[in-house]
């Protein structure tokens, strides 16, 4: 997601570090204590600016949530959403998704959620896309065995690329849905841009997949 | 699919041996003699009237096509197309998924081509789906190791479950479309089904998966 840059952005993330967790190799290993207790942790890679991670920590208090992002500025706006909902279960995590097992130590990560990821159309940008098999790599080891990613896009090109990539790297599809709000997937959370788009009348693609 | 009922259907397919494989469980092992050459047998189960099964074998004729239909009356309109084409790499063969193995030795077969079949919407029906499991197996068979199947239809519920029955029955997606006709796939021959649903607007599946 790209906003605009934020003034005192980094500031307002700095100032919150009830929320936001500004040195997570310090806590590599230990993010249950960050939480204060041992329920399973999931994350979102890309969290834009916040909505459904904060909305998945409204619907499911039993379960803790991190919204990774790699921009400041969007980064900044989710934790205006953390701090109006003051939910207990989430953290934001200021990252980008190749850096991920210097802040998760091995199985320390229950899901990964990614959505609406950036689809790097361009052939030579294709290692750049979240689904491709070095971020799987690094997934792998956060999650534990026949751990999941959630996968939801509107992008079809990154789908129909990412079913194959999931496939080709060994993991099963568990679940997959060619049209989510056409279907009668009911705990469905929208991020902002599922929003916008579904409006449009584009079919929203999703995959449960595991390792 | 389903056609009227044709009158002198079953005379017509039995005055045409040279196309009309009649007693398939004795050639069983020895299709290639039945075809007199040594290149390799691609099969269509539930064939149609014979569109895409004669169509293909126009354009490759180095390969060897069997089209292969569980009903009379419909396999008789296939068998009017194969005989205005003459069309020496094409046969036809009635007969249904499930007794594949009886008609073809293990490996015999080098590629499966499922088009637009019958998508059996009911949970209660789900072993009819010819992409369920049971069927697999039955592929997997007559198939080489890595052998593929090319499936493709419009439904989009019958497209979600067989990815993930490919997927759970250890299948690996190759590439995945999920709007055929406005990709760069250009040697696509349509069906009859393809032709009507795609005028629609309708998004054509396909998937090449490979055991």
């Amino acid at each position: 997601m790209r906003v605009r840059r934020r003034k005192g952005a980094e500031e307002h993330l700095e100032s919150n570090p009830q929320y936001v967790i500004l040195k997570p190799e310090e806590v590599k290993g230990h993010w249950q204590k960050v939480f204060g207790n041992n329920n399973p942790i999931h994350i979102e890679i890309g969290s834009g600016k916040g909505r459904f991670i904060t909305g998945m920590a409204a619907q499911n208090p039993q379960i803790n949530y991190i919204g990774i992002d790699l921009q400041v500025s969007v980064l900044s706006h989710a934790l205006d959403r953390v701090l109006e909902g003051q939910l207990p279960n989430v953290r934001l995590l200021l990252a980008n998704g190749s850096s991920l097992s210097d802040y998760f130590a091995d199985h320390e990560v229950g899901l990964i959620y990614l959505n609406f990821s950036d689809p790097w159309p361009k052939k030579r940008h294709e290692k750049r896309r979240l689904t491709h098999k070095n971020f799987l790599e690094i997934y792998q080891k956060i999650l534990p065995e026949q751990g999941q990613i959630h996968f939801k896009t509107d992008n079809r090109q990154l789908f129909e690329y990412s079913l194959a990539s999931f496939s080709q790297y060994g993991m099963i599809l568990e679940q997959v849905w060619l049209d989510l709000h056409a279907s009668d997937y009911d705990s469905n959370v929208m991020t902002e841009y599922e929003e916008k788009f579904s409006q449009k009348g584009q079919p929203i693609y999703r995959v449960e997949a595991r390792f």
